[in-house]
């Protein structure tokens, strides 16, 4: 389902919202300094660090480009997506502002340390995935469940480029377990888009590429602006 | 890919390994006292209290057994497994005694609150699942990474009780979005098996039972003792 990354879509250059209605103000109103986990940290290992800068360097001529990655939405996209695809009644606001991106949600080094690139033209996005210590299945291997969660994000962000879109099918094939602690590189690219559908493949592979760990699938669906999610 | 619940294949009656190796010690050689996350907290909410209760009732004849669920392996489970199915080199026992179960590696209240009941007859596990508020994706809802988990996790344990396997595919249609806070119910059943390929549906409602939020499909993969996965 799609990922709280909608304050991305600046970045992605996605287009206008056809209808009428709230616009994505996105951070032009925020004054708080919010800390950009797509960055690196001391938990980040030499080899996340090597491809973040190879990354970096193919950002240069500006066919790539970094996304910067938040805990939490800026208070006025959460109004935003709740005036427009959530029934009123459901809008808790305080708690709703505790609230925090799942793949974000866990102290440095310990969860999902990742950081995306994406490429227009290409309709790709790559992630850069180190997993911690956290996100243990099997002992000594990641859960397939954070597997699935990184394919979410890194496929979601190439619909988003699109426009609002929320995940309708994920198809996950594990081929070769992914060990903890290691770096993995995640290339999703937009397949096919009929109508309100976008189609996304994935594939998840070793830093020295030698070893498919896992491919997958996933389908979105742009969102009606008419239509509530609830 | 198969969580660390290892542990429970006694509670779920697998059948012994057929090789000799390593015995599976369990909970035997353990001293220490570990915290069942499948046991009510201050965290849960009134739906999932009162489904909890009415599954403990159905526990009362034998038919359904309430599965025991923990942060971290015990540490004779870590090294047998280590032994069996993984690459001598690859083993980093004091990383890996750091390594927490995914989806038991959230505070109390504020990720997977969920427990899992088993019955052995009908080949059904049911998980009775709260989503905390760090498991958000778009605003104001589950997140689609956190529901491939606990279907993976739900899923895996119909798996388990046939011996160790891991998730080879996951399969995940997204119908409705998931409110963060709310209960739902995770209903999973093995539908086939051949050979060391295990098939398991599973479906997630909403307590009502008059949403249909999700439905996947497992396939599960017996591992072979001769074979190592890394």
């Amino acid at each position: 389902m799609l990922r709280s990354c909608v304050a991305r879509l600046r970045v992605l250059g996605a287009p206008p919202a056809r209808r009428p209605g709230p616009v994505w103000r996105l951070f032009s109103s925020e004054k708080v300094i919010r800390k950009d986990y797509g960055l690196p940290n001391p938990s980040w290992s030499k080899d996340l660090r090597l491809l973040f800068d190879q990354f970096m360097k193919k950002c240069e001529d500006g066919s790539w480009k970094r996304l910067p990655s938040y805990r939490q939405n800026p208070t006025q996209i959460l109004k935003d997506f709740q005036t427009r695809f959530v029934d009123p009644s459901f809008t808790k606001e305080e708690q709703m502002s505790k609230a925090q991106q799942f793949s974000r949600s866990f102290e440095e080094g310990l969860g999902f340390e990742y950081v995306m690139f994406y490429n227009k033209v290409e309709k790709r996005t790559v992630c850069l995935f180190q997993a911690g210590l956290h996100l243990q299945g099997v002992p000594g291997y990641v859960h397939g469940g954070a597997i699935a969660t990184i394919v979410d994000i890194t496929t979601g962000m190439c619909a988003l480029a699109e426009g609002i879109a929320m995940t309708a099918n994920l198809n996950i094939d594990y081929k070769k377990p992914i060990p903890l602690c290691s770096v993995v590189v995640v290339n999703c690219q937009i397949s096919k888009t009929e109508g309100r559908k976008l189609f996304v493949s994935c594939s998840i592979q070793s830093v020295d590429e030698k070893t498919l760990h896992t491919e997958a699938t996933a389908l979105f669906i742009k969102l009606d602006p008419d239509k509530r999610l609830t």
